[in-house]
């Protein structure tokens, strides 16, 4: 695996790439790598002759009162995991290779798809997100770019940008990895206390619940999205939880409706100090 | 000269251009060219190995009482002129090709600068400028890409979005073409009645004028800034031009610095209802 710290360096290392006509596939990390960054590392690995994964914890992406300064930063354990798994290039820029020296004007912004959900409590987080993908597939310029579905609003987002703004890349969603209990993976596990790790399943058994009612309710006649969502809620409140949202929304994000056949139901939800999110999809049979 | 109306055939006629890394000169027109646009051209096939010109009246650039309707649309005469210059590729692309089917959702806004000057009375104006030009720039992936002078500050934004955004492309200014009697060349030159041709040089008068007042108050002391620029608008005023603003910057458009020792006058005026912009820099010998 070679790593590069520069966006020269990156180029002159993807030039023979590009000029072989050679496919790349992009990961784009905040680093603290785990199971579910190494899935996406695997899949593109399957897909593409070259993988390049990005190690950028991005400040505009992170509210004032939100973690920066803290996210954990493990940049030896990373790179050593990236060397075992497929990845043949690890991009490691600083801050002023991807914002550069001149004050940045510049925004990508995703009109309300990025104001919605997590976007009503972290105002600014997408628009950072979506200008900073940008700035990456810039760079790298892949023929594919892998994201977790575990950040689903994130996953459309960018899936948004990149068609919008005739991106010449495939964007793939990859499932979400779970610990055991069904925990879905996140680097912000790490601020989780043992107590809390205890607690922190719940939201995918939350999920798991108002999946079931969902599909309980399609065979009985009415789906209540609001009631169960409502329920849900509660649920998870009862259990310390500060839950910021639990929504049932259509594939795309639109409220649902029930001539979809198809939904998402999202969670976003505080333990203590620690802000988790989690999603799953519901499928009628007959969909 | 080849022509491709899809984002499909373009990519498919760049393809050998790029696996044999040739390097690919892009000039954005909206059509109805002029010698302006042909310069660029020329300038385009000096420093490139491939020209691709691009023909897009871009809606989203327009506002709700601007000209997009009657913007003049002559893409036979255009094609013919391209043909006989050095253009290899004419991309000319339908709405729905650049704007999709889906809603669209992602700008790409550049902040400070587009609210500025034209972005003044023209709200949206650079943010649908910005926007369609990171579009092209993804789709045709250019080595180098060519604004005019004339549009000085849209030649700035452009600057601005490739470096924040960035870019793997060279923006590169090409000095404003001007008729005998001084008027920059534009497209919207041929709303002009027969009177208002006659008057319409005066804009470059003006400039020229102030250009002279600050290399003379630079021997003499003072640079009066404000007060050129009120004297070029009254000048303007009296031959029936509709002021929007005479303004002294320095070179990046921020407010004109005595230490700078360069600067840009600019000026946006109606005559009747057309609306003309220009600009000249002045340099100060010991600059």
């Amino acid at each position: 695996m070679r790593t590069e710290t520069t966006i020269q360096g990156l180029h002159a290392a993807l030039s023979p790439v590009r000029a072989s006509r050679k496919s790349i596939g992009f990961v784009a990390t905040m680093g603290n790598l785990h199971e579910g960054h190494l899935k996406l590392v695997q899949e593109a690995s399957q897909l593409c002759d070259v993988v390049v994964v990005s190690i950028f914890v991005n400040p505009t992406q992170f509210g004032p009162n939100e973690d920066f300064a803290n996210y954990p930063r493990t940049f030896e354990a990373d790179s050593n995991l990236l060397a075992e798994a497929n990845c043949d290039i690890l991009f490691a820029p600083s801050t002023e290779q991807i914002y550069g020296e001149q004050p940045q004007k510049t925004t990508v912004q995703v009109n309300s798809l990025a104001d919605d959900l997590c976007g009503r409590t972290r105002p600014g987080h997408f628009t950072g997100v979506a200008t900073v993908v940008t700035k990456l597939f810039n760079i790298v310029q892949p023929t594919v770019a892998l994201f977790g579905e575990k950040d689903y609003q994130q996953l459309a987002i960018i899936r948004h940008l990149a068609n919008d703004l005739c991106f010449d890349v495939d964007v793939i969603g990859v499932p979400t990895v779970r610990a055991e209990n069904g925990l879905a993976l996140s680097s912000r596990n790490g601020y989780l206390s043992e107590e809390e790790l205890i607690l922190a399943p719940a939201i995918y058994a939350a999920l798991q619940t108002i999946q079931a009612q969902i599909l309980d309710a399609s065979e009985n006649g009415k789906i209540d999205f609001d009631g169960f969502a409502a329920e849900g809620r509660k649920a998870l409140e009862k259990q310390q939880f500060a839950v910021d949202y639990v929504e049932i929304r259509n594939p795309d994000l639109t409220p649902a409706q029930i001539d979809q056949g198809k939904w998402v139901i999202l969670v976003a939800a505080k333990l203590g100090k620690t802000r988790l999110i989690d999603n799953l999809t519901v499928t009628l049979p007959s969909a």
